[in-house]
């Protein structure tokens, strides 16, 4: 995080404040928090929380509610900068890039129980290399195929087996169990796909499981997870754990698929109304792409909220007829998408706050929170872990 | 710029690097800047460099040639950055917010002609008031609205003259010219379509240069500018200066436009390949939508190149019949866009360089450029500074 600056550091207001900026509400993070550690105490699994969402220690110590969580991360950077934090439990859930080996190496010769993922006999090989010439061994999970999403190998494919042998033919490689992601949820409407994509995630990952524990590999971790599949799975059986991330923020997408309201959607983009185009019926303000994101992810849903959807600044409340309908670097357009525009919500230099399509994406934007107990007053303010 | 680690100190060549990471061809940029200076030489108009394309002091320096250029902003964090380093004379082009006015005002009384740009009564009353309070004058141009782009005043309209009157009827405003942005250039196809553009943004600039002088008031700047506006147009007449960024760099949608070859484009994220799925044709590598951006810049293109174009990692040569065809936060996926996928380019661990559609996008994803020499031997490391 950079050094802030006399400005910030003077200001008690969100409206004190240079926009744009990114506004966290803290006790609705807590609220989500909460009802996901109450969730996967229910389904009798371990939360390990992606916080490629959040990446700050300071969001995650409400997401652990101040218990010792293991993580899942998206970077190696997130990785560095949470052990050092304290995390000694990381999983980083992307394919493993034989270049990254020697950051991996790093982080488990610190003591860190650190593991990668990987889908291909050549990864594995590179990891059980890497492992045997270090004197390391590197654990890694299998990457399990359960939707044709994006990447694994399907759970009766015979080179789950021989990916198991290739990783596990030295001592430099460790095979600690298998992992999916159920990207394809993000496509369902109705609560029964829904229902249906999560328990294909979960048998997935448990008949991989089962195939390689038959093929005399000892698996520990069977783990599953988006928000959108914990949020509807009937049972998880089988299943050690789950990865979850943008829950603790919430976001447009989520209060579409059903997993959250949008009064439960906890960061928002502080922006100013920098101008009026009345013969056009636009609003403009500072909050471009470069704040709100490119991120589309609405376009499909019953509601397309643009690039976000607007809030009045003073109160917080939703102004349900309007959306950011285009942006461009450092502008974003306000027009109306039903009705008419109320002007006198939006004089120049007032403010309004942008709820986000795309948590992930809009939190990357910002390399700090300004945190806020519901209202106007800064309480704290929250580093980030941006880059790679 | 966050510290550099160990592995990127000991780093030689861009293969060495983690990746994803922002390469600059330095030759290639140094080309690039060395045609924009040509190119305003000979339309006589003074050339104010956008630098929300790169960030960085040491791009700005091959941009400027060593002489001392004035420069545009998109925040005012450019602003501060530019001042530190040496920067005097700097045109924040986004409409001024009341609350940033402490900002511009610091760096008002610190030596800069720093000046902001506004549209409206209010927003010319908000900087005379502040102007007055502060015991400075706050130079100000006026937008011009040439193309209904997006913000800006009618070169034709009375309200320009009014603004001009609120904005100068103390001592706390200055009118220093006006300025226009024809951003739909970026819609127009044709060599015809860009000229009339380019014509429409010079003429408009000028008329309402020519009114406010004919109502009294001295225009000293007439500015204009888009990367393909200054590249189409006939003449720049009555024009002291143009804003242009992206040329800097190029990008796949400059190419589209014309403005650049894709043998021109400076900047590209290298990343390795994760992964393969041989039955769905697909490439998996690290570099999702938060290294690329999800700015789809090209989709309404003859050629539509996904998130990005893939050329080959050792040699940089463009793949032509492939395209990053989708991005989640940390992958990307590649596809052929024609025939068939050639699986030796794109080996497990083996890299490749992606141009991006919007230069401006992606480089704001990074906090640094690895720089080359246009082989794969770092000669530089360069920052940049992003966020608000």
């Amino acid at each position: 995080m950079n050094e802030l600056s006399p400005v910030l550091k003077r200001a008690k207001s969100i409206f004190d404040l240079p926009t744009p900026i990114l506004i966290l509400d803290q006790p609705k993070l807590e609220e989500n928090a909460r009802r996901m550690r109450e969730r996967t105490r229910q389904l009798g699994v371990t939360l390990r929380p992606h916080v490629k969402t959040s990446k700050s220690i300071d969001v995650f110590k409400v997401l652990s509610g101040g218990a010792d969580f293991p993580i899942t991360v998206s970077t190696l950077a997130e990785a560095h900068y949470f052990f050092a934090r304290g995390a000694r439990d990381i999983l980083y859930a992307v394919g493993i890039a034989p270049v990254k080996l020697p950051q991996v190496g790093d982080l488990v010769r610190a003591g860190c129980r650190m593991r990668v993922i990987l889908d291909s006999l050549d990864a594995a090989e590179a990891v059980n290399g890497f492992g045997s010439s270090e004197g390391l061994t590197i654990e890694a999970l299998i990457e399990v195929d359960t939707d044709g999403h994006r990447a694994g190998i399907a759970p009766d494919d015979e080179l789950l087996i021989e990916v198991a042998r290739r990783l596990t033919s030295g001592s430099g490689g460790g095979l600690a169990g298998v992992m999916t992601h159920a990207g394809g949820s993000y496509s369902a409407r109705a609560l029964g796909e829904f229902e249906d994509i999560a328990e294909r995630e979960r048998t997935g990952a448990v008949v991989a499981a089962d195939r390689l524990r038959s093929a005399g590999f000892p698996i520990e971790v069977v783990s599953v997870g988006s928000t959108p599949t914990v949020h509807y799975a009937r049972t998880l059986d089988g299943v050690t754990e789950v990865r979850v991330g943008v829950y603790a923020f919430g976001d447009l997408v989520q209060a579409e698929l059903g997993t959250c309201a949008i009064s439960d959607i906890a960061i928002s983009v502080l922006a100013s109304v920098i101008g009026h185009s009345v013969s056009h019926g636009r609003v403009l303000t500072d909050a471009g792409f470069l704040a709100l994101s490119r991120d589309r992810g609405t376009a499909d849903f019953p509601i397309d909220w643009g690039y976000g959807a607007v809030c009045d600044g003073p109160s917080g409340e939703l102004i349900e007829n309007v959306r950011v309908d285009s942006t461009n670097q450092e502008h974003g357009i306000i027009t109306a998408r039903t009705g008419e525009l109320d002007w006198s919500r939006f004089p120049i230099g007032g403010r309004v706050r942008i709820l986000p399509n795309h948590a992930c994406a809009t939190a990357a934007a910002f390399d700090r929170y300004f945190v806020t107990d519901g209202d106007e007053r800064i309480t704290d303010v929250w580093g980030r872990v941006n880059g790679w």
